[in-house]
């Protein structure tokens, strides 16, 4: 019953995590002073992207998000809050940013968990944990014609790659799933947490 | 028989739409100063990416204009046509506009009526229909490193949906598709003359 | 055993072919200052990304690179090879361009193979040909924010063209494909000699 609570469970989590993400993706659309669609569909993309990129690489058609209309309305209440609450959320933004940190570490590995279970191999589906986690705040980004924040940002795509490593560890190593989770997803947030207040960054090629 | 005429009739408007879109995209990359290659590229994607996408989606693979010679033949003829006669078409734009508007209908609808085809729940193949319609070109600004136009210009995607849920009630409630789809795209072209004329758009969050 | 030479030696070369376009697309991001996950995707959607959304459109899922640890072997060579030699990398960029060329020729031809044993229509399978062998390059340059370097530059994708048709005659009406990808590929390599030698151009429409 290794996967029965990660599956129930994690789709509630995954729920709200889309609708996190979908409030960032909002927020950032109506700064660039986007309309009602066009904050609509940053939202979506923003939100379901990564996981939709996921789907395709492995051959899971229809998408993920098509199965459930948990997803649409998720991304629906992002988009009405985030016009509703638009000034508080504003200053509430270090609170989006601990829920961005939760969804990043939850859908990493959950995206890694369903490649894994449509038989991909593990580095692969490690990767595809990171494109889950990741590609949805990509395509907001080259949507918005700006270059994406995760080639620039602190320790972000890193954070997804050791809480996929890390809950790999313990769900095949120690065969402690729930624990490994739990452990996962506060590593992310821990990291993205000092990344954050320390302006850490990964190195880059020395020019000049 | 209620697809029967839809499914014939759909195809030749569809390859005409093609075309229309296929120009539109040529007309704009041209404008880039793109060469041969680059406008061809953009036409390709502008006529044919929305439907891509809208197949990717729902996992209906080889994509659907692959299955027809009669695509590439009408984005061919698309950038063949925005060559020879660009001066012309520049100062026909007004004309281009209207088949723009007659290409969104028709898209829109067969995206929706092809991904409830294929099972897709009624919420999600409204999503399809809209990304059949407005997701060519989404790509042909996203490749031409502009900030997509359907984010900022009026009514555009809006329109589509209406369109759509107009002809999903004809086709459901009232069971009369092709009253349906003659009164939905109309309505979509309407609503579209109505927007530019009178410099329609929706509402977008208020900053300051 | 028409294809018995081909499909393992292509193999090796399209494993060299994905270091060399890694090579290239972790240079474009380590000039745009992106930090070590940022060089490692684009070196990544540079590598394999024409490879996937051909696989992708032909509904060959899961996608192709995931089937073989050496794809991401290649790529983590090719950044690892661009952080460690970065200052000779730039220096050698002639013998890169070699590479480059011989990448663009092998991704085409092998990419319009695939598409036709999967049974594509051989009008379809030039175009998956030059998308396998043009479009990481695309990517990359939506990644990074550029207006993509194909749009504009010298005699690239045609290049790409001229050598699938060239293949596709000496496979089919010559029956001889070993010599035709010998020749096919050569070909692509002295076009796009011959083009950056003398700055060839595509016709581009004419304003004014």
């Amino acid at each position: 019953m290794r996967s029965g609570f990660l599956f129930y469970d994690m789709f509630v989590v995954e729920v709200i995590g889309t609708m996190v993400f979908a409030i960032s993706g909002a927020l950032t659309a109506a700064n660039k002073r986007f309309d009602f669609v066009g904050v609509s569909v940053i939202a979506f993309v923003t939100a379901l992207g990564g996981g939709t990129i996921r789907d395709v690489l492995i051959g899971s058609l229809p998408v993920g998000w098509m199965q459930s209309k948990w997803y649409a309305l998720a991304v629906f209440c992002g988009v009405v809050l985030a016009y509703v609450f638009y000034k508080k959320l504003q200053i509430l933004r270090k609170s989006l940013f601990l829920f961005d940190a939760i969804g990043l570490g939850v859908f990493a590995i959950g995206g890694f968990q369903k490649a894994l279970a449509a038989g991909i191999d593990p580095v692969y589906a490690i990767i595809c944990g990171m494109i889950t986690g990741t590609f949805g705040g990509l395509l907001r980004d080259v949507l918005c014609n700006d270059v994406p924040l995760i080639f620039r940002k602190e320790i972000y795509a890193s954070a997804a790659l050791v809480g996929v490593v890390v809950f790999f560890l313990f769900q095949n190593v120690f065969l402690l799933p729930v624990v490994g989770f739990i452990i996962a997803v506060s590593l992310v947030i821990g990291i993205r947490i000092l990344a954050v207040k320390f302006n850490l960054g990964l190195p880059k090629i020395k020019i000049d």
